[in-house]
């Protein structure tokens, strides 16, 4: 692993956390970098949200600070001023201005941050900045919160002999408190890039990644992704072949991350890959592996091993897209059980095990309209999911 | 309770199901009577929707035949050719033509129908015909599959002296076998109606009902609202302001029967109903409640007796509707808990034990950009429903 130049991490725990737990990171540059992002469509959003937006994309960006264990969503007033301080304490450390600096936020929403912890982390995180692999680390915990470990991807590749790095974290989607799940991720690299290139790069890379994911389909007041680049490669990037590579690997990389984040949701013992062809378009294709994706009893078939056709034929017509029942083919884990509108024979037993035995589970379904195609990657729906996420104790 | 005149009832076990409880119910009609049906907007559906869809709206229905413990769904040609062969069988014991029986079918999908069963178990049932409760009741018992109980409701009023009559039945929306949910339902009057105002009234009825429930929110393929009038009554209704009124009661028979389905739920510990309003349109309303009573995560709140807003108000932050977060009020079992965009103070303890010691719970969601209104009534989610749905045995 080799981190992208020109990056400084850093993760402590400062109290926002009852368990004590990492739960501040800092991100900075050594130099004003480029920075994009993309955010929650959620109009129900945290001040966090609001704010980078205002930032991307951009070519002056300096750190980003991210606290867990609680998200300032849905704290009004006094939480956009919490989120505007955390910016400020930030630049005034790095003796830059908080339009500089962006500001994620993941955990419990309706709770006011405990500003007096937040502001002497930040204090400490600055301290600890170093572009070492323990800092990295330290801040990919730091970010996370009931997931069960960090989630990091790392690609290298050379441009002519010039290295270029990328480097990204994620946390999520475990549920957070008894509240709700947020999606955060991160994305480094050391390439040279403009503040618009670097926005479309991440908006192509997003649609092929972390836009294919779910748990249960409950969109975050609080989730974000943001890409930021030093330039501090050599490499030149002068060409649309060489932005068309880069792009390839930033998605790439953020698909190996994006994977992570369902393969551990809250109870998941499956990773389900959804992958949908010959629809009339790819965005019918996206209609038909979201519904399949959110189907509760498509899911639950699947923690159970069982190679239920026809929860997986029958979401698919009433995603909203046009499909002929006729036509419609499904195979599991490479097995064939339904072919032009018909059941065909199979070994339920043998696709059973197909299922059970494996942590990934994909189904592929072609729906005879078109060439349309897209794909969805989902956890299952387990008994420790419910029970995670009903348990309340006031 | 008084049945309507006109109508005879049968309910056998035939065979269909492996545990040898009823399974085959026939409704018939002493005459030529009125039939209108609404059905599964699922582009994959079983040959009886299509089937009944052909008849209705009509006055020459002579009988309905429901079979459980099979769905007749997703089994090709000979599907088709077996749901044909049930109707002309019964038209044959009642002289008459297929054209004038309707047919209905839930359980596993993807099997064929055991035909020889069937044959015998509606001879059975047409000798077993009569107009006595307990011939509704054995109706009402057969349609079912894994229900904890049958589902009817009556209602009788007046016009100038004279009765009119509403009694109906449903099943669902218990799981099938390892399957899937569906909804079925018959409303029976003895009114005098013309087919395109029983059609426009029963359109009314299950829009205010039927349509505005779910237990996960996967639709079947197989789901049906059947409406049939016998004119027995010597009522007249000869105004428009009489067709409302009746519109209303036979709306109120079927949000009485609507209401049982989600509560008898697969492991279900509460009826949720979620009312929306002050959003910009009755259709935006909808996409809300919809939204909010689909989300695993608000369900598994209720479960808990969490009084989570968070979780109700993301999820119409994501609902596709226009709403204006600043002005989104919520009240759950009549305690304010968000208030202008803003959380309020309120007694958790209290707010959870209303949950959690009421089997119904009701999320009141003002969104403040309108004046449209709807609801929706849904299941919770339990770690029954996950066991249910995810048990499988090869």
């Amino acid at each position: 692993m080799q981190l992208p130049l020109g990056f400084r991490y850093a993760g402590v725990a400062c109290g926002i956390k009852p368990s004590g737990k990492e739960d501040l990171a800092i991100i900075s540059t050594e130099a004003p970098a480029i920075c994009a992002g993309v955010y929650t469509q959620n109009i129900v959003r945290a001040a966090s949200i609001d704010f980078n937006r205002r930032m991307t994309p951009c070519d002056h960006f300096r750190a980003l600070v991210i606290n867990s264990g609680n998200a300032n969503a849905c704290t009004g007033f006094e939480g956009i001023k919490n989120n505007q301080a955390m910016a400020t304490e930030v630049g005034k450390h790095l003796d830059t201005e908080p339009a500089n600096i962006g500001v994620l936020s993941t955990g419990i929403i309706g709770v006011q941050l405990p500003m007096k912890e937040v502001t002497s982390g930040i204090a400490a995180a600055v301290k600890a900045l170093s572009p070492e692999e323990e800092s990295f680390t330290a801040a990919s915990k730091a970010i996370t919160t009931t997931d069960q470990s960090p989630k990091t991807s790392h690609l290298t590749y050379n441009i002519d002999g010039d290295q270029v790095r990328i480097s990204a974290m994620a946390k999520g989607a475990g549920m957070i408190g008894p509240r709700m799940a947020t999606m955060l991720a991160v994305v480094m690299t050391d390439a040279p890039l403009t503040p618009t290139v670097a926005q479309s790069i991440l908006a192509t890379a997003n649609a092929k990644s972390f836009n294919r994911i779910s748990v249960e389909g409950h969109m975050s007041t609080n989730d974000a992704v943001m890409l930021i680049a030093t330039g501090r490669s050599p490499a030149q990037l002068d060409s649309a072949p060489l932005i068309a590579q880069l792009t390839a690997f930033i998605s790439d990389t953020c698909i190996d991350l994006a994977k992570k984040i369902p393969s551990d949701g809250e109870g998941a013992t499956h990773l389900i890959e959804i992958i949908v062809t010959g629809a009339k378009t790819d965005a019918d294709a996206d209609r038909i592996a979201r519904t399949v994706a959110n189907s509760a009893l498509v899911k639950t078939a699947i923690t159970g091993g069982d190679p239920n056709w026809g929860r997986i034929v029958s979401a698919a017509g009433y995603a909203g897209a046009d499909i002929d029942a006729d036509a419609i083919s499904l195979k599991i884990n490479g097995h064939q059980l339904f072919k032009q509108g018909q059941p065909v024979e199979f070994s339920a037993p043998k696709v059973s095990a197909a299922i059970a035995d494996n942590f990934e589970t994909t189904i592929e379904l072609a729906v005879g309209t078109g060439s349309g195609q897209f794909n969805h990657w989902t956890s299952d729906l387990t008994v420790d999911y419910v029970k995670f996420n009903s348990e309340y104790t006031t």
